[in-house]
C-alpha cells in the first residue's frame, strides 16, 4: 500500500502506534496542533533542526528506510551533543512522495524510535506533508542544559588544545565502498548508515566544564575546524600524523593510492565531536574520560592566534588545511 | 545568482543579515549547532512543526517568494494560537533547489521576518539543505503558556458551543480566482497568499479560560470539526445558515452555480480558529471580545453526545457534514 492509497489520517495513526510512550514532561504529545512540554526549573532549552533529503544525504540503494529514520534523528542529536545539551524531545516532519510504501514509512519511524528510545528522547509531535519530489525527513530536536554549561563554536582561544572524539573517515569510506559494490561487511558502512551521535560525551564535557567550545563534524573535520576557527576568531594547527583515522578507511584509501589523511580530513558524515580544551582543564578532562571512555578522545592539535592560519603539519612540514565539503558548491 | 552558484556558507550569511535581532531570551541564536533559549519561570513550552511544499501548498505562479516565507511561518503561528500559546521563537529549515535565485531566497526570508517581527518571534536558528526536488520550507515554532492555560483538541464536551473566528472560504475562493486568471484585486487572494494567524485571539481565549478546546482550520472547517470531535469523542451540529462566509467567496461561488456553504465548509487554508466554549463561560468570552475585537467570533453550532453524528442543519433540514480535505487521498 502506498502513501497515496492509505491517506493522511490512516498513515498518521500507523505512525503514532509505533512511537514509544512520551516521558512525563511531555504534557501533550503527538496528534494535537502542537506539543506541550515542561522543561525543568533553571534549565536552558536547546533546539536544533536538520533535514535529510533523498538523493542528497542518502540513496535508497545504500540505506534502508530504518537507516534513514535513524540518521534523521542522529544528526539532530549530534547537534545537541555539540552544545552539551541533554536531548529530551524531537518533532518529526515527514515530506513524503505519494509512491512511498506505508511499510517503508513504518520502518523509517521504527529506526528513529529505536534511537530515540536509547537516548530517552520523546517524539513529541510532527507533521506529514506530501511532495512530488524526493523524500525529506526534517527533524527538530530539543534538549536542556544547566545555565552557562552549554558549549558554542565561539569559545575557542589561542592555546586551547583541539580534541576529537572517536575516529574519522569511516563514513566517507563506507559510502565509497557501497558505491563500488564492495559488500556490506565493513564497519565503515555501518558508520555511513547509522551515525552514532556522541550524546553522553557532549553532555559530560559541558557539565564538567572541560571544554570551552564544541561542534560536531557533520561536514567533516576540515569544515568543522574552519567553522569553529571563524566563530572563535582563532587559527588552527593540526598534527596530521596524530589523526585517529578509521583503520578500515585507511586501508581502503591506501590500497587505492589515495592519501588517507587528506581523504579523512575532507570526508563528512562521521558526526564525531570537536572540542577546544584549555591546558588547565586537564583534571576536568580526565574526569570526563573516566566516566565516558567510549568514544576515546584524541588531541589532534592546537588553536592559534592568527585567524587566517589554518595549518596541517605532517612529518614536520606545514600545509594549508584542505577545503571542507560544501553541499551547495559546484565541484 | 542561483543557490548552486553562491554556495551554502555565503547563502547563510545573506540570510542571517536579513533577520531581526533575537530577543534577550535567545541566548544563542542562528549560526551555531543549535539555539539556546531561556523560557520564563513557570511557563510551559509549546512546540510545533509544519512544512510548505512547492506544488502542494503553493505554486510559484500564484505566490511570491515573500508570500511563501510568510505562509511557512503563519501556519506554525496558527498552530501555536490554537494551543493558546504565546509565540516566542522559530527555526527555519530550508530545503532548496539549486536553481532558486539567491534574491528569491532573500525575499522569502524577508516575508518570514516581517511576520515574525509583528508577533515578537525570534528566528532562533535553522538549517539549509539542497534538494533535487521542489522547494520545502519547514518551520518549527515554539511558544509558552502558563500551566493549565493551553488548549487541546480533546477538551470539547456535549453542550459546549462551537465558536469560529473571522470568516471562512476566502482562501479557497482566492486560489480558484488565481487559477482562473481573475486578477489580483480580491481580498480572497490576499487570504490565500498571506494567511493571518489568530495569535492574539488564541492567547486571550486560553488566558481567560473562555474555551475548553481549540484547533486551527488549516484543512478547512469540515476537517477541523471532524478532528476536534474525534479527539474529544463528541458529535457536532452546525447551523449552516449562521456560517460567516467571506462575502467575496460567497459571490464568487454563487455566480458559478456552486453552493457557497458546502464550498466554504470544505475549503482549506483560512487558518481561522475553532473553539469549544461552555455555556457558563459567557463572562470570560465577553471579556475576550472586549480585548480582541478583530477577528470577530461567531457561534456556529454545538457539540453533541453521539460521536458518530456530524451534522449540518440548513433551513431546518439536517445533512451529514461534507468530507474535509485530505492531502494524500486520491480524489
Amino acid at each position: 500500500m502506498t502513501v497515496a492509497e492509505i491517506g493522511e489520517h490512516a498513515l498518521l495513526a500507523r505512525i503514532l502506534a509505533r512511537l514509544p510512550r512520551p516521558s512525563d514532561s511531555v504534557l501533550v504529545g503527538p496528534g494535537d496542533d502542537a506539543a506541550v512540554l515542561a522543561p525543568g526549573r533553571n534549565e536552558r532549552l536547546v533546539v536544533t533542526t536538520d533535514a535529510v533529503v533523498e538523493g542528497v544525504h542518502f540513496s535508497r540503494a545504500y540505506s534502508s528506510p530504518a537507516d534513514v529514520g535513524h540518521r534523521a534523528l542522529a544528526v539532530n542529536l549530534s547537534d545537541l551533543a555539540a552544545m552539551a545539551a541533554t536531548p529530551r524531545w524531537a518533532l518529526l516532519s515527514l515530506v513524503l512522495p505519494g509512491s512511498w510504501l506505508v511499510a517503508d514509512v513504518e520502518d523509517l519511524v521504527d529506526g528513529m524510535a529505536a534511537l530515540a528510545g536509547r537516548h530517552g528522547v520523546s517524539i513529541a509531535g510532527g507533521n506529514i506533508t506530501r511532495t512530488e519530489g524526493p523524500l525529506v525527513v526534517d527533524v527538530t530536536a530539543g534538549g536542556e542544559a544547566p545555565p552557562r554549561r552549554w558549549l558554542t563554536r565561539g569559545g575557542a582561544r589561542a592555546g586551547h588544545d583541539i580534541y576529537l572524539s572517536g575516529t574519522i573517515g569511516g563514513a566517507a569510506a563506507g559510502l565509497e565502498m557501497l558505491k563500488s559494490g564492495a559488500g556490506d561487511a565493513s564497519n565503515c558502512i555501518v558508520r555511513h548508515r547509522r551515525p552514532d551521535p556522541r550524546v553522553r560525551l557532549g553532555m559530560a564535557m559541558g557539565r564538567a566544564r572541560a571544554a570551552k567550545a564544541a561542534m560536531d563534524l557533520s561536514d567533516g573535520l576540515a569544515d568543522g575546524l574552519r567553522q569553529i576557527a571563524a566563530a572563535s576568531r582563532v587559527g588552527v594547527r593540526i598534527d596530521g600524523d596524530s589523526l585517529p583515522i578509521d583503520p578500515g578507511a585507511r586501508e581502503w584509501w591506501s590500497h587505492r593510492g589515495i592519501d588517507p589523511v587528506i581523504a579523512a580530513v575532507r570526508g563528512g558524515d562521521d558526526y564525531e565531536l570537536l572540542f577546544a580544551v584549555p591546558p588547565k582543564s586537564g583534571g576536568a578532562l580526565r574526569s570526563v574520560r573516566r566516566h565516558v571512555s567510549d568514544p576515546p578522545l584524541t588531541r589532534i592539535g592546537v588553536f592559534t592566534k592568527d585567524p587566517l592560519a589554518l595549518v596541517i603539519e605532517r612529518a614536520g612540514k606545514q600545509d594549508a588545511l584542505p577545503e571542507g565539503f560544501e553541499h551547495f558548491a559546484h565541484r
